[in-house]
């Protein structure tokens, strides 16, 4: 069991649990303000309310608080919508990570999180796992739809998830273009239509 | 015709043109060396032996200089590879792509590119721009296939083109996994071969 800075036991609800949601509160809250480039242990430190030191003592400083608020977003109990079918299934997908992007300002948290990957090692490692996990969350609609006949058995499940939101984070992330709503059905339609016909059932090895 | 600082015309192989080329020069080497967070005027200047204030008076700044090397990335020549068929040229774009990324340390400059757009509306603006140039020129090989009949007539190139390095550059950028030959391959013969069903085919107005 880990322990606070005082040696007293970490128990949800205590002080040490406390302190960490609110520091990963501010630390996320920080960087949709002002992105990676602006973040410091002081804003974050100031924001929470809990002191400098403790956050640097426990965190290290601004790329661990940014691991930490990543690798907590794993247990957040987000789940993928349901439609009933594959297409809609990977469609609903790509809203939510079109929303991500510009249901706030231009400087989200996902954007600032992806910026961050290119300027520290630390970020991009936590960067890898968050979209792991999401992959394999993701990946539960077409193991569904594998179940219900709508792909071939053996087909990979996360490819087909990549599939379907490669090209929305590209127009975002890449060449900067806007996308529309008929961009994110085409890539869901052609993402399911393709794991329909076996195109990514992987070459037998 | 543009004229240097001192008044002269501005000719290839003269006085402007030739620190034009040093400074721009000069500013992609150090977007590779330091990423965009490390790049500086001063630093820019010092490499290029351009003085210092004719930098700034020139390009205002480090955002004016980012813009500017990719406007002049966008005269370079650049032409996608031609293999004779669809899915082999979308697959040599995306190898391209990926050597892009890897062929370098990891500051590579499309990534130091695509990293300062989400710091400066300017490189951002300048990235939208080298992209859309870049689909266009990729679109030939698009527009060929339709001619040789590999995809219907009203198919869109472009979309095609972004179907088929959206998945590279999604692992490079955003999710942070390696990109694999057989990785690049199969976004290529996805795109292809929904290109030849005509799934790229805008619906009818």
């Amino acid at each position: 069991m880990s322990s606070d800075a005082d040696g007293a036991p970490a128990r949800p609800g205590g002080r040490t649990a406390r302190n960490t949601a609110a520091v990963l509160d501010a630390t996320l809250a920080e960087l949709g303000d002002s992105g990676y480039a602006g973040l410091t242990v002081e804003r974050i430190a100031a924001r929470s309310g809990v002191h400098k030191a403790t956050v640097y003592r426990r965190w290290g400083g601004v790329d661990g608080l940014l691991a930490a608020s990543l690798a907590r977003s794993r247990e957040d109990g987000w789940a993928p919508r349901r439609t009933g079918a594959l297409r809609g299934d990977l469609a609903a997908l790509g809203h939510e990570v079109v929303l991500g992007f510009t249901g706030s300002d231009l400087r989200s948290v996902p954007a600032a999180a992806i910026s961050a990957a290119f300027q520290s090692d630390r970020a991009a490692d936590a960067l890898r796992a968050f979209f792991a996990d999401r992959h394999e969350r993701s990946a539960a609609v077409v193991t569904e739809a594998i179940e219900r006949g709508e792909a071939p058995a053996g087909t990979d499940p996360c490819e087909v998830v990549r599939a379907a939101v490669a090209p929305l984070y590209y127009r975002l992330c890449v060449s900067r273009e806007p996308v529309a709503a008929a961009d994110v059905d085409r890539a869901a339609r052609l993402a399911a239509d393709a794991a329909g016909t076996g195109a990514f059932v992987p070459p037998a090895a």
